[in-house]
């Protein structure tokens, strides 16, 4: 082939089964699960350089910003384009199909998520090569995981004839089938989808227009309207119109083109608990311990803590997740019931269901740090040349210092630098803006008096990212 | 009897087995376990008025003003008394018995421990009565608890022939029985010792005199040499001469004058997590939930949650206890061995092995809630009329926000109030001093800043607590 292979990275999911680490407010694959960077980072180095172009990774709104941060620290040329809504995955495809035909119809694409986890590398842009070989003049490849387990949580492909290579015919999709059938599946030779698939951008946009012309004409529409903005390429507005369905029930299901090749990796989706621990490193007792964990005669656990020290003590196959504001305790073979436990905390109003402590910004985060009846002490992090609104606050002052890194404070019509060690203080509504001029990150620490300090106490003037 | 009964509460034990929330540094008795109140303190409300009189408390030096404060609390006519140093349970009880005979040496004393949990308060008074009533002429009367399983951690005693009331003869003591001997004991109508006395002051030192002659003498020696100090009464340095021996192996064992009179109230020694999960209220799937705890298709656990949510999914029969900076996760039939999980924390140097986040001190607390690379940030309370060391730092500088009360803040030669919502900066090497001459307790947030941010990074000029 003399075009390169264009890597599309479908990041717009949300994750609430690996709860209390992925929550609504910051799915899976943005999370540093199994490794010291995040799924989402871990799959760009995946299909980075050699037959890949530059990777596009289709993304959520509410997490732009962390989307964009974290492609830019390891893929810095890729394209994040971002959702204007949650559309499921065939409005995503068709999205990256309709952008990539607007450069060259004939590029062929590998859509794959940005949640799955496959340590070997090599094996899988093997697969990804040989997808794109059998599409390049027409048709949709799709690669197999040859299955484990009777698994009831995945879809199923029947392979058929030979195609081009090791591809073969998709006889049927089967989706999530009971265990029963699972076996029967299995014992056929079926193959697990692991929602990884290769296509030429024209042919897949003029075959799905078969079956969902409305769609396609919205594509193209929100792709020619589509402008940059911060770093980041926001499609018009008609990409709302199309209908929330997933690309395999949309399209594959239908379609008769469609072929299958094998996986020569190992895969797993990471998708309860459990599974982490099955992928994670795990000493001679079988215990897997990710951060500050201790396990004392004690074995097959899954010890995740991110703050402080987790001891197991005579305990055997449990899952033990600490996090800054929420601990779950459960055996591993109950984690598909994680998601039922969110939905229980969500339906009682628990903020711990949906959103993190720490909160990501487009200039950087801020977390609670202490909390009393009348005060608010924050940690504050102001990316090098980010800048917040010029805001005020009608119930609270604050008192700023300076820990690290150099600060452009403006309070009233006075705008001044202040240095680590050094510290301010914003009465009751007084307008104030804080600034990073510098090449290093800034951090504050504010400390908020008053008797009313929630966020929505807020009144923006002035605002680089367009809340005011 | 004309004359109060003595309740003597003896304070001085150390905790590891209810680890993480008892350490060390603060032992169970000192901790908020079963109710709102500390075990010390339903300790001394459970001997507050009627035939008893003002209690005496025995504690330890470590820990002198949090038994201070806690006592104050709730008995504030109570005497503080502070061992010089740990010498084990004979010593303790010969101080108290000292101290009593110094007054009158007709008293009868009620010595009994701080940290068990005992619900049937007039049951209790009424068995201390009876074993007053049993000792007033000679003799020492211990409570026997009615054993409700064959334990092997606990002393048993043997009744014999009728005395005094309900009293008994004591046949013999046995300590930590195997379990088929635990079993034998029952049969034959033993019961368990609870470590709780009764005697006559002039009795029981002239009793005691006979098997510990020199134990006995060092004991009036530092009765003779006590002084008062900071609300509580400091033994003279010769009680650092006695052995440390338990009072059971020393006398009881030893004396043919012991009488047990049978407790007509349920008791728990409060030992491990099992016996608090044991003690406390659970609901119908038998899970009992301290704090911020949720238990779904899950039963039988124990979920002590102190800062943040804890989930409990598809578990059974667990101690899950969260505090802020370690968690332990074990079943309860195995709580015993947390004992030996604290060794091997301690041997690793682990300080949450030991010491407690929030650090207690005489004018008040302070804990850290914020730790970056070259900054700590701290939540400070000090004491109404309190008033921290003249004081000065060499690597660091720190920065003040006052979020509740009003503060005495004297930096340099210079002394100024500063009020809720003021701030005031100490740069490096400055002397300065905190106090609260207020009638709340002052808060304070301080931000420190420096490349050294130990507590050792402190020379204090004056102190009102003796430890310039």
């Amino acid at each position: 082939m003399s075009r390169k292979i264009l890597p599309v990275i479908l990041s717009g999911g949300t994750g609430t089964r690996l709860w209390p680490v992925s929550r609504e407010g910051m799915a899976k694959q943005l999370l540093p699960i199994v490794g010291d960077e995040t799924l989402l980072q871990m799959t760009l180095r995946r299909v980075a350089g050699g037959d890949f172009g530059d990777p596009m990774v289709i993304g959520a709104h509410p997490v732009r910003f962390t989307i964009r941060d974290q492609v830019e620290a390891v893929a810095p040329k890729a394209r994040v384009v971002i959702e204007p809504a949650r559309r499921d995955t065939m409005a995503a495809v068709a999205l990256a199909a309709g952008i990539a035909a607007a450069d060259d119809p004939d590029t062929v694409l590998a859509v794959m998520p940005s949640d799955h986890l496959i340590r070997e590398g090599e094996a899988f842009r093997a697969a990804i090569r040989a997808a794109a070989e059998a599409v390049a003049g027409a048709g949709v490849a799709v690669i197999g995981v040859t299955p484990t387990e009777p698994a009831t949580g995945y879809g199923y492909i029947k392979p058929g004839a030979a195609a081009t290579g090791a591809a073969r015919k998709v006889t049927r999709f089967v989706e999530k089938p009971d265990a029963e059938r699972a076996h029967r599946l299995i014992f056929d030779g079926c193959l697990w989808n692991a929602g990884i698939f290769a296509f030429r951008a024209g042919w897949l946009l003029d075959a799905l227009a078969a079956h969902e012309p409305e769609a396609v004409a919205s594509v193209r529409a929100s792709v020619a309207a589509m402008k940059p903005d911060l770093g980041m390429l926001i499609p018009g507005k008609d990409f709302e119109a199309i209908r929330a369905i997933s690309f395999d029930h949309a399209f594959m299901e239908k379609t008769d083109q469609a072929v299958v090749v094998p996986a020569g990796f190992t895969w797993s989706d990471v998708g309860d608990w459990n599974a982490v621990w099955t992928t994670s490193p795990q000493d001679d007792a079988g215990n897997a311990i990710r951060g500050d964990g201790m396990a004392q005669d004690a074995s097959g656990n899954l010890i995740h803590s991110e703050n402080r020290l987790v001891c197991a003590l005579g305990v055997e196959n449990l899952a033990i997740i600490e996090t800054t504001d929420a601990i779950l305790v459960t055996p591993r073979d109950k984690a598909q019931d994680v998601k039922g436990l969110v939905g229980a905390l969500k339906a009682a109003g628990r903020p711990e269901a949906v959103e993190h402590l720490r909160n990501h910004r487009p200039w950087g985060w801020y977390q609670t740090m202490d909390l009393g009846e009348r005060f608010r002490v924050k940690r504050i992090v102001v990316k090098p040349g980010a800048k917040l609104s010029l805001q005020k606050h009608h119930h609270r002052s604050e008192h700023w210092v300076v820990v690290r890194g150099t600060a452009e404070v403006t309070t009233g019509t006075n705008t001044r630098i202040l240095h680590e060690n050094e510290s301010v203080y914003i009465p009751i509504g007084e307008v104030h803006r804080l600034a990073n001029p510098g090449k290093i990150p800034v951090e504050i620490i504010e400390v908020q008096t008053g008797t009313y300090l929630e966020e929505d106490d807020i009144e923006r003037i002035e605002d680089e990212f367009g809340r005011t």
